[in-house]
């Protein structure tokens, strides 16, 4: 039996008050996982560490969930000021999302000298630069486990466990969403229409899922890794960002047809010459790669450094408790480094700047989905054009039975040798003035993974 | 272009000196990992930790490997106090093995209030109750995620990432040298003589292979694990540990036929009575699941916490330069204590004491094969004694060809449904009584994992 926790919520006496900003999904399992492990985290720092929940920034108390019991109405604020500025509040924790109250909140916390805990992968994507250096001038760390995939210890991994490690490579399934939605599109033949409502009704992805499916909330999370890998902060309109809406059954059926699986990719690697190639896309993986063994809403990371060799990190992405989890890791370190007299334990950028690789100088092999008119000499005019820019192709597939004399297709697939994206888009720009193309080309990349 | 390192390997005024006892393989791994990410590290932490290696015990300086070039002679000892009595030593790294002469060092650098940083599983598993006692009493770490599966940071993922989780269970492939000969025998068909010959040819298994085969390994591993989780020291008399040197081809090829693979694994469960459970065993684990997909001599080690919910966690659990980075990031956190006026970051078991649950009373399904004599009234006389004992036999299988006149059979194999280890095993003593059962059966656990 677990001994009663000694997790009080709030006016405990020699323990550290957090401040909660935002308590939806993620802040009540906060609650929930402070109250049923409490006397376990005090325990296992050897005392050292006791939190209680002091403050909670709410829009309207009224609509606070019941789920989350013995929350005394005192304990609620509508105000993040009178939160931040809390004398029991040490350690704010921002959960409402988006990159304008948030970024305020975060700010006004650092400049109070109080340690931030966040989930807001896009904040520090698009505002990490002010925010880390305010960050650096108050001394004062913002710590951010939960805002890349979920419960999964990536953001220690990388910054702490690794520390000794040149990062040659990441690959990541880190939105749960749209793996979620590609695996019934695999497994249950659905369209990308269906799959999306099927994961909206279960709960998996938003009213307005836009972020999950076009690929920017992968590509916040990617930005965080690189920036934790290389020091340097990445400008998200510098990165190449594509989602999964462009996915048609057509797709997955080829892709299973060659042995591969269809998956939303992040890709982050360093080059012989220091620059670093950093994008997001639909992308054909080997079967047997281990990647490909992620299914549902489950996110993976894997990592090649120079000593470590690869890695593989695994674990639910998303959702109350694993969220939970390392917002909760990130209030022990957050309260370890209030108790240290100087220095502490966050992240800061260590390089001002660093080389970001184009796209365009990227590359892989690739598979790309031609909508055409059918009739004779298509084949020959698109590869004609792919001839002129010197760009092997290894396959051509159209999704007809030859044998059927009235089958008429529109869609055909060609697949590329390995060529940089560069090369690749100046053929296809080219191949869409041809006038039995009706529209722009679909490119996926194939990857080759370590 | 790698800048060139600042690591000075000696004599750096502003840096922290490591005495490192022992430099084979992992030992001048920790010295080129330096040597080669010096900057990089010193730059992650701010400038705040530069380290260099100011002592090297070894038995004889003559026969230090040519590998490891520019290691001063000076830096050179054979009398390991000189190397942790020396004042340009701060923290001491012990990586000679062993359980005594290791001992006296961890424990003379640890009153003399230098952090200690080991990869040795076996110290801790049999003398971690003194050694913990001492890292407390002089309020200095000892650090150790080189000591549980290289290059994986499991040990800082339980400790920290997963502080805020109760751990409900681990089920871990952590002895690369039992996987890859479990591997061999079951994709080349290779006798487990054959396969232990090739893992030493490939330098994968030692010359003394005991520790690795008899699983014992794996369970100093998983000591140190059910600790980190549980918080009390577990004596290794206790536990219940058995090796792959019973494991036959005909094991492997009932394994492949039933839809199973044979894996050494260790399995860490907290039952709702607070007991813990620990066992090392060959096990037959379904071909589904992911820990069925870890090959040759990588770890994987699967955790299931109340808040995290399932992780997993894949790597290179032995060489060189995987343990080296472990070492070298326990290193950065061993210096970063330094430079703190109170409190460490290093493990301290916060139980005294806990309950281990008797292996009588832990239960799975069990595949027993018995060495038999070849006549009519065997299948039953086996399962009748198993009847009286009520348990429930989910299959019988022997080798042969049933259509072969001529064939005789010394293996039967039966599987049996869910019980505990304790009713089985009176059963079986039972069924040994038998004068058809010429040696103790052989047993595997057949586990059902999250």
């Amino acid at each position: 039996m677990a001994p009663p926790s000694t997790f009080r919520g709030v006016n405990s006496c020699s323990s550290l008050g957090i401040g909660l900003a935002g308590f939806g999904t993620v802040g009540s399992g906060v609650w929930n996982t402070l109250h049923r492990n409490g006397q376990l985290i005090t325990g296992r720092t050897g005392g050292g560490v006791t939190l209680h929940i002091s403050k909670i920034l709410v829009r309207d108390p009224a609509r606070v969930r019941a789920t989350v019991t013995e929350v005394p109405r005192e304990v609620f604020t509508t105000d993040w000021r009178a939160l931040v500025e809390d004398p029991a509040v040490d350690i704010v924790v921002e959960l409402i999302g988006g990159t304008t109250d948030a970024f305020e909140i975060v700010a006004a916390a650092l400049r109070a000298r109080k340690p931030v805990v966040t989930g807001n992968k896009a904040l520090l994507a698009e505002r990490g630069v002010e925010l880390f250096a305010l960050s650096k001038e108050m001394d004062t760390p913002i710590h951010f486990e939960a805002a890349v995939a979920g419960g999964i210890p990536i953001i220690r991994t990388v910054q702490d466990s690794f520390i000794g490690n040149r990062i040659h490579s990441f690959s990541g399934i880190i939105n749960g969403t749209s793996n979620y939605i590609l695996g019934r599109m695999t497994d249950a033949g659905l369209t990308f229409e269906a799959a999306l409502a099927e994961a909206q009704a279960l709960g998996y992805a938003e009213a307005d899922p836009a972020l999950d499916v076009n690929g920017w909330d992968a590509a916040h999370k990617a930005i965080l890794l690189a920036t934790l890998a290389y020091g340097f902060p990445i400008d998200p309109k510098e990165i190449h960002v594509s989602g999964i809406e462009q996915v048609r059954p057509t797709d997955i059926a080829f892709a299973k047809n060659l042995g591969y699986v269809v998956k939303l990719l992040a890709v982050i690697r360093e080059h012989a010459d220091g620059s670093v190639e950093l994008r997001v896309q639909p992308s054909f993986i080997a079967k047997s790669n281990i990647l490909a063994s992620v299914h549902g809403v489950f996110n993976a990371v894997a990592v090649h450094g120079d000593a470590a060799g690869e890695s593989l990190f695994y674990g639910r992405g998303a959702g109350q408790d694993p969220t939970a989890s390392s917002v909760v890791a990130d209030l022990v370190e957050a309260a370890r480094s209030l108790r240290q007299t100087t220095g502490h334990r966050g992240f800061l950028p260590y390089r001002e700047s660093g080389e970001l690789r184009p796209v365009s100088e990227t590359s892989t092999a690739y598979y790309v989905r031609f909508d055409v008119t059918d009739r004779p000499g298509v084949v020959a005019e698109i590869a004609t054009v792919l001839a002129a820019h010197r760009i092997g192709i290894s396959g051509i597939h159209s999704p007809v039975d030859p044998s059927d004399p009235d089958a008429e297709f529109k869609d055909m697939v060609f697949l590329f040798h390995t060529c940089s994206f560069g090369k690749l888009q100046s053929a296809l720009d080219e191949v869409a003035e041809l006038d039995c193309i009706n529209s722009t080309p679909v490119v996926f990349r194939i990857e080759t993974l370590g």
